[in-house]
């Protein structure tokens, strides 16, 4: 959801890390690699070596692969390639657009990765996660994460579900946790 | 919740005509007539003359008065006001804080308020609506406009709502529409 996109253009600076858990086709990867300018890096991960192909395929074409550090490895292992310190990472969850739907983020997983992400999140940073309980498998890993942030302490984080209410047939909805840095996001 | 005003800082431009139902104290006022700036118009409503004056003061101690537009009247009688075309407009429900808590907003007010300005909103822009369930009252409120938001269509507008998920006691919650302009916000 490009609402997404509104929230973490709000907190990212030139210059700063930030992470795309979930590449897939390279769309929240291009939004990441122009917000943090030539100073800035994105680390990108995704499961499937085709998603990877893809994003660097398009980020070249762009002008943008010099910003973007591609992985080919689960989310689950994010943590042994993150930096420091990151201002916002990104999670669209569910198969890969136009590949094998067999193939899915699954709940340990992605918790497990939004975990490692928290940990290096700077005050004032955020965290974005699409979900989609339209495809099988997808409802149980929506359940998981929200039971997953709900239980985060409220005097750091600011945890948010946000649904469409007027979207038939089961529209994604989008998790957003914030890092508090005194005041609310 | 300041959520709201990333949103709004993302549509709203120097020039533009926008709009907060229920001033209040003038937080939300004052922010949107530092958007908009010298070329831009804010109208603002309460329903209290307490409210008109202290956003007043406020307006002017910032040098922002002559921006904005106060009205003292009820959010339901926005339409003999609202100028033709708007790029957003913030509503904050409940009672005034610092006041009487019996003064309430209502959800066939609001939810008729909350028509005249889709009619008037601009492709691109958006409505901002916190509710808070937690005062007598407030619970049927939340419930009207979420009821009303609900049915509109879904090709013209989205429709969202925000809940907190890891906050205590009937933590407040926001809607937003976004009028659609050939590509979701």
């Amino acid at each position: 959801m490009a609402i997404s996109h509104h929230l973490v253009a709000s907190v990212v600076q030139k210059g700063d890390m930030v992470v795309d858990a979930t590449c897939g086709n390279g769309y929240d990867t291009i939004f990441l690699a122009q917000l943090v300018g030539d100073e800035g890096s994105v680390l990108a991960l995704d499961i499937q070596a085709v998603a990877i192909e893809n994003t660097h395929t398009r980020l070249t074409e762009l002008g943008l692969i010099h910003r973007v550090q591609l992985i080919n490895a689960s989310h689950a292992y994010l943590d042994e390639y993150l930096p420091n310190q990151i201002s916002a990472a990104m999670f669209n969850l569910g198969y890969l657009p136009g590949g094998n739907h067999q193939i899915t983020t699954s709940g340990p997983e992605t918790t497990t990765a939004i975990e490692h992400c928290i940990k290096r999140l700077r005050p004032g940073g955020l965290i974005t996660i699409v979900a989609y309980p339209g495809h099988p498998g997808g409802r149980e890993e929506k359940k998981y994460v929200k039971d997953f942030l709900s239980q985060l302490d409220q005097k750091e984080y600011e945890t948010w579900q946000l649904n469409f209410i007027n979207q038939r047939n089961q529209p994604p909805c989008l998790f957003v946790v914030s890092k508090l840095d005194g005041g609310a996001l």
